[in-house]
């Protein structure tokens, strides 16, 4: 039952004034449930829960941090019916891909306690001492990863549970033992609720310390700056728009003590075809593309805005192809009245720049916040010109840039900004003629995709889901697979240490029997 | 012989009006070389340089890149007594001083080199398709790390080889295939020259592009400044003052595309002394202590600037003990007459606060730039109210804090600003007695040293040498040993992208033979 209120640490609590509701875009109707903004008193409470829980948590054993993140994956799943038509409500997706959804979550969760049990993660790096060594005795000195402290992750309004409430961020927060204060994102509070009641159900079942998790509501902005602001919260997840990743990113630098934001921002994804390609495979590729482009609504981050050709019969056939498919999708809904004003918005501020021609735009009666796809192309130098035509347009929306030849391409491809993804779609022995541009689009992205399209994104270890700036904040990490984990730790050397005092990861019988590397040697062996 | 001049790339330039000398702290008295700032045509001309460069280099053979890093340590010991002597002539330091430098410098060029030899620090992680998996086919992805863009390293007054032009983020940098420019310490910028010109021999020798590195001179903060608001440059390292180093992150931060900025900067690496300890060691504690407090006259970022303790017998007569100690020990030469003035300017300060009490001031006359070392004590109530008290004093200077009891003691220490390092100084079985307390001190810290001295940071794969902010402003990184290469890279994937345009790295064949993360299991072997 969704009862409106913040969860502080174990307790309900909804002390505010300030209400909302959430929106069902596919009815056009508000929900029922009234959600109560956490208060500055609430926000204190949680940081300072969170923080008395971290002494605790961040040394807490594997067993008991699987466990935790195991039963959260199961309490998640007991929500069953009731957290799937909550999650439709308020966002206008489908039940297939919120239980798509909600299994990719489970199994991120599931994933991050496999990887806490195995062990191996923290990098334990052990150098043992040389007493005798001239001119100076060489220390003992081991080190392993720790986690940072209180993490704040903010709900993305495009994946209400993967990158939500118990979403990526979460659960690498949580492996890596810090705390997390989520500030929910308020169109999907409903939903955020219901999987925040699982985690405290989840928490108090496999005995973690009260503040290990706390989730508070808010409409607005005030709740997340104050979050970033407070001296206690030690790093930031986010994923959202660049506006508002950058806007914590700046409060975070400004403090006293700056933290680390980790925020996953716009893209526009990049893909070049390549004139063989476009040659021989124009129909389908038409279709690949009309297809990746609607995917969810063109609501997801890795969404294709822009396609990349050199100029040629090829080209101008494949956008007519695209634009004949793309029309023939049926449109679909948008996450909430104020998203699909913007893509109206930003799409017919994207179609009247200078130079740029529509090649399809659909024209038929829509249901109230369904989307009409569209698809525009413009010359390179125009697109060179014209920094708008860069900005994302979330929705689904691309454009199609028509380069004179390779070296403008190149050229373009240079001067993009950070994007997540790059595509290059080339034919048999193309590829290797282009070695320049793919030299440019590596350069530019996290990760480059060889005759597919770059939506769906595979959690798995050699996944890269981050890019440079403003790709995201740090290019240096990903937020997807495993390795998300290091964003949340730092390393720590324990130096001459007594045996018994250090954690069980860098004890001399390796207790756990995890990989480490011992004087340069990697084994599970013992000292 | 040095110029004065600039390198931008491979050439000697001095376009600027400006110019400075460096300073012999020894003698008091200037030295000869004149050196002309870099002006913004000759930044603008490196960065451009250190841009075309990464497109080669980044991607350029492990072979390759080893050989250059090992023909820069051979360029360096090639410089022999100019190097050694101008070294002394510039910083105060004794000859040993400057030979064990250069050895350790010499030392992590080699170390990087090995590295980049053996491989597997590209962290290969790969997973391999599965087409027919139900509901959607998995794609073949495969992700390693890669350099970041130009990085500009900033010259540390305190070590002019080890922390500065081919000091340790110059080695890491150059390892992880991203070109360096140096901003040249204005105290040292004759060893800068020399070590330079050592640089580009070896760049020439081996074939490296030209911009691979430069070094620019500069007396203020101007040059520091363009370069980090430069677009072109993508990664900062620096090692100094809190101050100088929260600049240049600001800078970073306040970009349109913000970079990381690794600065590694104040600690006063508090050093807790338990009960026991106290009562039967010492005289032997005071001692390492006195020795620890002036080594390098106190001018190491690890130097012990505090002291903390319960108020006891043995607490008063370890402060008799360590005054009476480091009153014995020679005053010796500090940096630069910038460098001693502010020290006498902080250390009057700190002794000027209230209710604290001198407990040793060596007031003997000193030759010209020589620093006189001084102890002083305070109780926990006021060296908890009071911040100026927290404040690193850059030389031979500590502070002796008598805390009521254990509380007061571990609430004291949660309280510290970050630190590079906390040691604890305990006798058998007398630690474990307090849990709280070194969980406080971990939290605070990046390394933790048990019954020795925080001065001496060995160079080795488990060393972690950062902490929370202000020790450094991303604790995510260490700057010392192999791992501090993850400064300067991103981890970035390729899906489904032909084994022919692979690098070798994550070729099937696995032609460099290094261990890769195939499916989950660490192995050497092909696909």
């Amino acid at each position: 039952m969704i009862t409106g209120n913040n969860y502080i640490g174990n307790k309900q609590s909804a002390k505010g004034e300030t209400t909302y509701k959430t929106f069902n875009p596919q009815l056009n109707i508000e929900n029922k449930p009234i959600f109560t903004e956490a208060t500055q008193e609430e926000i204190n409470e949680a940081v300072h829960l969170a923080t008395a829980a971290f002494k605790t948590f961040r040394s807490i054993s594997r067993l008991k941090k699987a466990d935790f993140l195991n039963v959260v994956a199961d309490e998640i799943l007991a929500l069953d019916d009731e957290l799937i038509e909550t999650y439709c409500s308020e966002s206008g997706l489908p039940e297939g891909r919120a239980k798509g959804e909600r299994g990719r979550t489970v199994g991120q969760l599931r994933m991050f306690a496999d990887l806490v049990l195995e062990g191996a993660w923290i990098e334990a790096t052990i150098d043992t001492a040389e007493p005798e060594r001239q001119p100076l005795p060489k220390p003992d000195i081991r080190k392993m990863l720790v986690p940072l402290g209180p993490v704040v992750v903010f709900g993305a309004s495009n994946f209400p549970l993967a990158y939500s409430t118990a979403g990526g961020d979460t659960a690498a927060a949580f492996a890596a033992g810090c705390p997390v204060i989520v500030k929910s994102h308020p169109m999907h509070s409903g939903t955020g609720e219901l999987v925040a009641s699982a985690i405290i159900k989840a928490a108090k079942r496999t005995g973690m310390p009260n503040g290990v998790f706390s989730n508070l509501n808010s409409s607005g902005i005030e709740v997340g700056s104050q979050l970033v602001k407070h001296p206690g919260v030690k790093a930031v997840g986010f994923t959202g728009s660049i506006r508002g990743g950058r806007a914590l990113y700046d409060l975070a630098a400004q403090r006293d003590e700056p933290i680390p934001v980790f925020a996953e921002m716009g893209s526009v994804n990049p893909v070049v075809i390549l004139p063989e390609a476009l040659k021989n495979r124009s129909v389908s590729l038409a279709k690949t593309y009309a297809g990746s482009i609607t995917l969810g609504t063109g609501q997801f981050c890795t969404n294709p805005g822009l396609l990349l050709g050199i100029k040629s019969e090829g080209l101008s056939e494949f956008i007519k192809n695209l634009s004949d498919e793309i029309i023939k999708i049926e449109p679909s809904c948008m996450l909430h009245p104020n998203i699909i004003g913007a893509y109206e918005k930003n799409k017919q501020k994207a179609m009247s720049q200078a130079n740029l021609r529509v090649a399809a735009d659909y024209e038929l009666d829509v249901q109230t916040n369904y989307a009409r796809q569209a698809i525009t192309t413009v010359e390179g130098k125009t697109f060179l010109e014209n920094p708008n035509l860069h900005q994302e347009v979330f929705g689904p929306y691309s454009i199609v840039v028509q380069c004179e030849n390779t070296a403008q391409l190149t050229d373009l491809i240079s001067k993009l900004e950070g994007q997540l993804t790059g595509t290059l779609i080339a034919d048999e022995n193309e590829a290797s003629q282009y070695p320049e541009l793919i030299s440019a689009l590596q350069n530019r992205v996290g990760r480059l995709i060889f005759n597919g399209a770059p939506t769906g994104v595979e959690v798995c270890p050699s996944m890269t889901h981050g890019g440079p700036y403003p790709a995201s904040t740090d290019s240096r990490f990903t937020a997807v697979g495993i390795h998300s984990i290091k964003r949340w730790v730092r390393p720590f050397s324990y130096q001459d240490w007594p045996n018994d005092l250090l954690p069980d990861e860098l004890k001399n019988e390796n207790p756990l029997g995890i990989l480490r590397h011992l004087n340069g040697m990697l084994t599970n062996q013992n000292i």
